[in-house]
């Protein structure tokens, strides 16, 4: 059987998220009906992880088993035609049999933005978090900080999460600024249910002045569920990259 | 009666055009059902033109007459909570009974949009032309400079217009780059049915270099219907802003 990794862009606000549920309109369905028809063969993709409903993509990554015989160019020639424009396959390569979209990942990097400038822009709504307040970004930055290395992420986890370890290592986590743009960027070797927009909420809060950094710390270290957060909002956030070995 | 003129930027993806269609899902729709809701009684608006399905606005802006007491400043406020995230007000302002958004409007500046970056782009797909290829923006430049002047542009008028004159000034057109996104201003005292699209259809064929300018000089000669040609795409195309005296 070939195995075949897929990297894809989607624009989430049209769909309920990545994962396939009961009530249908997800990603997954989308591209299993598309992959199922030029592989002809029922097909089941795994993701590299879930996106939530409203969550971007510009490089998720997928993989699936087959034994159809569709060239990987060929994939992405059909998925131009055959894709709603809203996903969009970037690139299709056959993989050695061991390889998982999922389990073989050993880092991933997500982009949150937040737009600082006031009032509604039907252009932005669903493309960042419409704050229209001035942030103090060296602020934020001092708090991001404290994110780098192994650490208990239990805090930032929304309940609802089915991660055994609490645990993940973050390996970068930034604040920076592209005109009225706030861009906060996180690469880590995983993270948990809500995690970046959790942390995004409450960074924003410190950048607002609403909380001092060691507000923040004291958080961080918290257990789960012991201050009130409400993620900050889905279209915001984009998974950038998925990276393996 | 009051008469109040109200700036409108909207995102056209989700709607039927602007004006009011028998099938509904228009903006004109959207803002006078909500106009009737804050001014109290049932509210009918004028709009500078019309702009097709798929078509974006920066700037559109619309007149009403209501007996209704509601302050302007509050218009906007109001207009935040109530109004879809796609359709946002800009200003609203007390005019004397006089102006008309379409009537009064001395001349208009439209944009377009065209991406020459190759491939599918989920977040682009509905808001330029994913033309994908390189244009010559100086033989379309060339080109442009023909329409400057007081012309018959009936070549460039798709069939369904209502337009009893067929003659407009063109003050400015003008391609620029920004990177992969080549963009195309055109400022006119008024615009036929279909005339950007046309237009920008026309030119992108002298940017490929299928077509020379002087090709396109006939072109702009010719009686209607005298060449194929078929509109560009209308996620392309953006109502930038409406001059009045």
């Amino acid at each position: 059987m070939r195995n075949i990794k897929l990297e894809i862009a989607y624009l989430g606000t049209n769909y309920r998220g990545m994962q396939s549920q009961p009530c249908g309109s997800t990603i997954q369905d989308v591209l299993e009906e598309f992959l199922t028809q030029v592989c002809g063969e029922k097909v089941r993709i795994s993701a590299s992880g879930r996106t939530d409903a409203g969550v971007h993509a510009l490089g998720q990554v997928i993989s699936f088993k087959t034994n159809g015989n569709i060239p990987c160019p060929n994939i992405l020639r059909v998925a131009e035609s055959l894709l709603p424009a809203d996903i969009a396959v970037l690139s299709a390569k056959e993989m050695p049999e061991e390889f998982h979209a999922r389990f073989s990942a050993k880092s991933k990097e997500y982009t949150y933005k937040i737009n600082t400038l006031s009032g509604p822009n039907p252009f932005l709504y669903d493309r960042c978090w419409l704050l229209g307040e001035k942030l103090n970004l060296a602020k934020m930055n001092e708090a991001a900080k404290l994110l780098i290395g192994e650490k208990d992420f239990v805090a930032f986890c929304s309940t609802g999460s089915d991660s055994i370890s609490t645990i993940r290592r973050v390996y970068k986590a930034e604040f920076s600024q592209d005109g009225d743009m706030v861009i906060f960027d996180i690469l880590a070797n995983g993270f948990l249910y809500h995690m970046v927009r959790n942390l995004v909420w409450s960074l924003v809060q410190v950048g607002l002045g609403k909380r001092t950094v060691a507000e923040f710390q004291k958080e961080l270290n918290s257990p789960r569920n012991a201050f009130l957060s409400s993620p900050a909002p889905a279209g915001g956030l984009y998974l950038r990259q998925v990276n393996y070995e």
